[in-house]
């Protein structure tokens, strides 16, 4: 993740961070002004994946690919696609026909900002545009076999056996209304938010040089992760609604106890470390991530 | 094409399209067959994509794929990938806060038939479904060159620059219901449909041993085949909306004189002939594929 002049500079969770956003926002600018779409759908596109996330998905890709030694620019031109992704899966999130959201992190959310053709089509444009990049650019860094492989990681991560489908799931559930197994809730996690983890470390993984078993190591990581992540999402929004009085979508937390989502939350977040303590120093940046998820709770 | 058993049938423009629709079917079928999504999804998936199209898309892959040497599979499944893309074009498209259209090829749109969070999901899952058929399956039938060539090609057609791009002006110009230029119109109809033509014959093409000249040459195929199928589209439009006698969205023969729409029609078509015309033989189903198109408007 280096500019690749220097030394990197001394390891810091915060810090490592930073450079990240640093990195994937620079590539995501030089991205969006090479994409030849009409002015009107860039604005949204840019809108919406400038929005003020963390970037944590592309920290994510850039630090397996640091840990596994990958090219420097593979990785943020990876980290960059799954930005796309992520930002894509949360337009169509927030349009009315689905969560019918008017804010996503104090902004308008682009279906408000703009219209809802445009929010479509922006969501649209963003998704297309991640395999475009991965196709395009990977294959002289990496070599074509490691940039086919990420765009695989990455659809079926995105397509209808992960990300598309656990929202139709999710959808579906929050229409019945009816109270979801703890099976069924954390299902919908997995593929709502540990595909979309888990194929961002091994993407980042596999531009370096990593075998199976650490393909697999870190696939686990993604989907504990994501549960983890993803029940301290269901604590905040349970602890939101609570005082703002209305209804809450699939969540852990609404049909289970909160010390039993509590609990859960850092059991997967002690499994996130128990499977990367054996890189050590070389995944601190991972180790630390999995203490990170259970600080956002409180 | 064949089934590689058997010498190939002799050609005939009419048995090759039959043939393709059944080779471009059955491999649909088993994709959808293995794809874990929810039970609902698929459904809608399946609807949208069986509801009755010519498979003009998927015929142009195999019959560049034959043209040019590829393997069987590779060209049946890239010719699926062509499909789900298109299929999930239409969805998108139809959509309320779009085109707003009730009625496809006579059947209830995918948002009318199911619901508006359920044809968004499906038309995102078929176009992350087609990214990952490529670069799962073509790999190991015509290697990862070739896979992430294909999917460089898919994405850059039906990305912001291509499809998604056309459709955002045309959804556009149709809200502002102004009078578009020749040139305004013409580029929508490139983007929107002669962009995923030219993919189309593209990735037949490298899919077998095409040279960049070949690939040259089948985009601007493509390009003018797209503008003479809009073209005819839009005349068979007008003669339709004259009798309904309600309003048009972007077309050509509305701001033009229906002679001026045929006349051009015509000349891109002659173009399409010219282009394959040096193949001989070799390119008998794109050499009828010219004269077909204008047959489509009287």
């Amino acid at each position: 993740m280096s500019s690749g002049r220097g030394p990197r500079p001394e390891y810091g969770f915060e810090s490592f961070m930073e450079r990240a956003r640093l990195v994937v926002d620079n590539t995501i600018e030089v991205l969006l002004d090479n994409c030849q779409a009409p002015d009107g759908l860039k604005k949204a596109m840019r809108y919406a994946v400038f929005s003020g996330g963390k970037r944590l998905r592309p920290a994510m890709v850039l630090a397996a690919a640091e840990q596994f030694g990958s090219d420097d620019d593979a990785a943020r031109f990876a980290a960059a696609a799954v930005e796309f992704v992520h930002t894509y899966s949360l337009i169509h999130d927030d349009l009315p026909a689905m969560d019918n959201d008017d804010l996503r992190r104090g902004k308008p959310t682009v279906h408000r900002a703009f219209d809802e053709a445009t929010a479509i089509l922006a969501g649209d444009g963003l998704l297309t545009l991640a395999f475009e990049v991965l196709a395009g650019d990977l294959p002289a860094l990496v070599g074509s076999k490691k940039a086919a492989t990420a765009v695989g990681f990455l659809a079926s991560a995105a397509g209808p056996a992960g990300m598309v489908g656990g929202q139709f799931t999710d959808v579906r559930a929050a229409a019945s209304k009816g109270r979801l197994s703890r099976d069924d809730t954390l299902k919908i996690h997995r593929s709502k938010t540990g595909e979309l983890f888990a194929a961002s470390l091994k993407i980042g993984a596999l531009l370096g040089e990593a075998s199976e078993d650490d393909l697999k190591c870190l696939k686990e990581f993604g989907y504990s992760f994501g549960l983890a992540f993803q029940l301290t999402d269901d604590l905040l929004d349970f602890d939101r609604e609570l005082e703002l009085g209305c209804g809450a979508a699939v969540s852990f937390a609404v049909s289970h106890s909160k010390e039993e989502t509590v609990a859960l939350a850092t059991q997967y977040s002690e499994r996130c470390r128990a499977l990367v303590e054996p890189y050590g120093d070389k995944a601190l940046f991972l180790r630390d991530l999995s203490d990170f998820v259970l600080s956002r709770s409180h």
